[in-house]
């Protein structure tokens, strides 16, 4: 296989992928692709790597607002993930926060939120497991019933720990790493995701189950170096990010192409369902136009 | 925080597992553990560390049989895994087995099987969003209807790759990573599922989604040292592994306790529904009575 080019290599491998991507290539032409907001994008730069995170203060105004203030003021650098549990979540901050000794306020629950009218949602899944109707809104993973809007905890996700209080959150946060844990849902303040590098997060030193995850060795804990959002950082040291528009045609149709499966490598035809964690919005990466050579930048 | 010992730490923190833990925990007098058989344990050494992988003959008896005579006659060693897409599967092996150029049998599909009178199966979920029910059978997660059993693509799964026949699997592998690929559930051969060294997984090198996965330069690639059955291995150097009977109604009990989150740490008391992918079967790692010295062995 190493003689053929990659093009048909990745032809032979393509049905291998059970498809999760070719819907992807299918519906290529008809995807928009909008820019993720620079407001929003949050770079931490870890021991194993860097992890691009984006906000969302529409489901979590507060929180995104304080959690911005505090990478300005670099809260968290040299703060540790001191609670990692494998297929879990990856905790990080200053862990005397949760026991009432944090000089940081605390955090109203954001934990779901009365949809506007003019919110934006596209439908996944009615009857799932977890709740009424699951959907996406603005890229992100998200459920509601009748009443109430909230993100759900997929892989990937950032949300503030808390106490027993739901009002005591205020600067530790997890990223989920594991199968989705939505029991968690409307339990938590969700207020982003990871968009790139979620293989570094994936490196994350663990600790045990028997310790409930906590790495007591402070040497043994990854470290966050620092975190800064897009705005602090120079056009040479940050990438645009674009995201499939998840209320676009396209993606209607990458929806419907993972729900009917008509691949004839399919022995077994799964079942018209999704789960909403389980379906990838694609990310595409480049440099800012001020860092792209003249002659090379579209006209 | 550094100042408590660990006890009150744990003590600290149970509350913020969401209880994935203290579920487990609260029923630790009332479960069974069994060691698992050391006749179906695989260890795979590559450059991240070691994994350990428990085969299931149940299942899956051919591909069972055909991927131990690989393993000792060291089919794997050297080989690399060379389609890793971040939170879907990570798959190893030699490539040019699925264009039809292995020398190894193709297996036939063990995608399902009618289940036997005496199959043990401890109900997890009915009306689960992919399967009429969802349970456990062995430690391994599974789904049934009314005529047939399989195994479901759950995190740490481990199954044989193919090509577009579904009887074309023969040699390579893969991992599932990310969130449970439940509709590749009947559609490939899962034999195995990784029982310590998730964590190690986790860190195999990534290709880019662009490429399928596919990572061209070999160098990069993530390989596989050795594998060997734990019967090839010295006593000093493996584990003996045991772990929860799912079929005792202590892991009723854990399921039970998961189903229904009385805690009041719950703000939004969670609906009664279990992910079968989301309930750890908790392990328990111990070395071989000849290596604890005798005054320290269990009566």
């Amino acid at each position: 296989m190493a003689g053929l080019p990659l093009r048909m290599q990745a032809a032979v491998w393509v049905f291998l992928t059970g498809l999760s991507l070719s819907a992807g290539v299918m519906a290529d032409d008809a995807l928009i692709w909008r820019q993720v907001d620079p407001e929003n994008l949050v770079y931490m730069d870890i021991g194993e790597g860097t992890v691009v995170m984006e906000l969302n203060p529409r489901f979590a105004p507060a929180t995104v607002k304080q959690f911005k203030r505090l990478v300005k003021d670099d809260f968290y650098r040299g703060l540790s993930f001191y609670r990692v549990i494998e297929g879990f979540v990856a905790q990080a901050g200053n862990e005397s926060d949760l026991q009432g000794s944090s000089k940081q306020p605390s955090l109203p629950p954001e934990f779901d939120q009365k949809p506007g009218d003019d919110w934006p949602w596209a439908s996944v899944q009615t009857n799932d497991l977890f709740a009424p109707e699951t959907g996406f809104v603005d890229g992100f993973a998200a459920a509601r019933d009748t009443h109430r809007e909230w993100l759900t905890h997929c892989p990937g996700v950032v949300a503030m720990a808390r106490g027993e209080d739901p009002g005591s959150g205020s600067t530790d946060f997890y990223i989920v790493i594991g199968e989705a844990p939505r029991y968690l849902d409307r339990n938590l303040t969700i207020f982003g995701r990871v968009i790139d590098g979620m293989d570094v997060v994936q490196g994350i030193h663990r600790g045990r189950v028997e310790d409930n995850g906590i790495i007591e060795d402070d040497l043994a804990r990854s470290r966050i170096k620092r975190m800064r959002l897009a705005e602090q950082l120079d056009d040479n040291e940050r990438m645009d990010y674009y995201m499939v528009d998840t209320n676009s045609p396209g993606f209607e149709q990458v929806l419907e192409a993972r729900r009917n499966r008509t691949d004839k490598w399919f022995h077994h035809t799964p079942p018209r369902v999704l789960d909403v964690c389980q379906v990838p919005v694609r990310v595409r990466i480049e440099p800012p136009p001020s860092q792209v050579p003249e002659q090379l930048r579209e006209q």
